[in-house]
């Protein structure tokens, strides 16, 4: 039986990362077979593909950033998605698809239909669920930079990541799969909201 | 005036680069500003993005290369040929837009309305003057074969680059832009053919 395969997505800063390592933890507590991946990156090559679109010496226009996303994706999910879900693995992955809607879409400002078409040939196989976090563009930067120097990404402007905002926003009002999370509180009012939408599509998982 | 956009096109093998060398020194004789440049490569991305696609460790399929070779294409056109061709300089070009539609699309098998949606939104300067070498796959194999080990492209069966051949034989028959140039013979001979291609696009070329 093909495993479960849950997407994290939201803007800089919202903590996804946080709260896919205590997703993790309470999955493992539960015996669930995981795998924990990440894009852009995730296999030898993707992680090549990750280092030169982060470089900030590098000038990709936003569809280069989308081709080369996709392109990771690609091997990402062949190499590493498909064969966890083959496994029966509950497959936890940080970005995905959505992330190149909101930043390259949105952001970016390229044709959705563009976008939609070469993620339909990419992504043969989409999230059962998507959980996206929501924050404020302000909010999301003073974290981001909390943490220390902003990325290529991260060094765009407020106007840039509002318009991010907005697109997950849209994904999350616009796609069953999809749910949006709350990203405002301390870290375990977060996990309760994401434990919460966990429980309300798989069932099975209602211990956790 | 915006300069002229000539690219080399074939297979491996076929004696491009040295061609493309023996008409760059025949250009500068006649005092004319030139840009030599290759793909994909040519900016700082773009050869992080050759170095990822040409590693035999890395594993991508026929639509993540072509993801791959059109985002450093983007690259490639903003950052060097269009500046070039602004300034009036000609172009010399080692492989362009028609290298992904006879690898990915006629090697590789991606459908070709997905391969000319993305060339469409990347390639929005087409070359004025596309030469494509002609040789066999045997011969071309097998010169690639005395020059050393072959790359991950190189290591394909020969049926994947007699495809590769017919696709290249298939543009050169239908755009208006490509002359189909017999690479076989000794390379003062090819390099007769390619001047007279040349003079025959630009008349004011007719004394190289």
């Amino acid at each position: 039986m093909s495993g479960r395969f849950i997407t994290f997505e939201g803007p800089e800063g919202a903590g996804k990362t946080t709260q896919l390592a205590l997703l993790a933890d309470r999955l493992r507590a539960l015996g669930e077979p995981l795998c924990v991946t990440r894009e852009p990156g995730g296999t030898k090559g993707g992680e090549a593909v990750r280092a030169a679109l982060l470089s900030p010496e590098a000038h990709w226009s936003p569809l280069a950033e989308m081709l080369l996303m996709n392109a990771a994706r690609d091997a990402h999910l062949h190499e590493v998605i498909l064969p966890a879900l083959n496994a029966g693995e509950t497959v936890l992955c940080d970005r995905f698809c959505d992330s190149t809607r909101a930043y390259q879409g949105g952001g970016g400002g390229l044709d959705p239909e563009l976008v939609s078409i070469i993620e339909q040939n990419v992504c043969t196989r989409m999230p059962d669920l998507t959980l996206v976090f929501d924050l404020d563009a302000e909010e999301g930067l003073a974290r981001a930079d909390s943490r220390g120097a902003r990325d290529r990404f991260e060094q765009k402007g407020l106007g840039y990541h509002r318009a991010v905002r907005e697109a997950f926003r849209a994904i999350a009002a616009s796609e069953p799969r999809a749910v949006l999370i709350d990203a405002i509180g301390a870290p375990d009012e977060v996990a309760e909201r994401i434990r919460r939408a966990i429980a309300t599509r798989f069932p099975d998982l209602g211990a956790l």
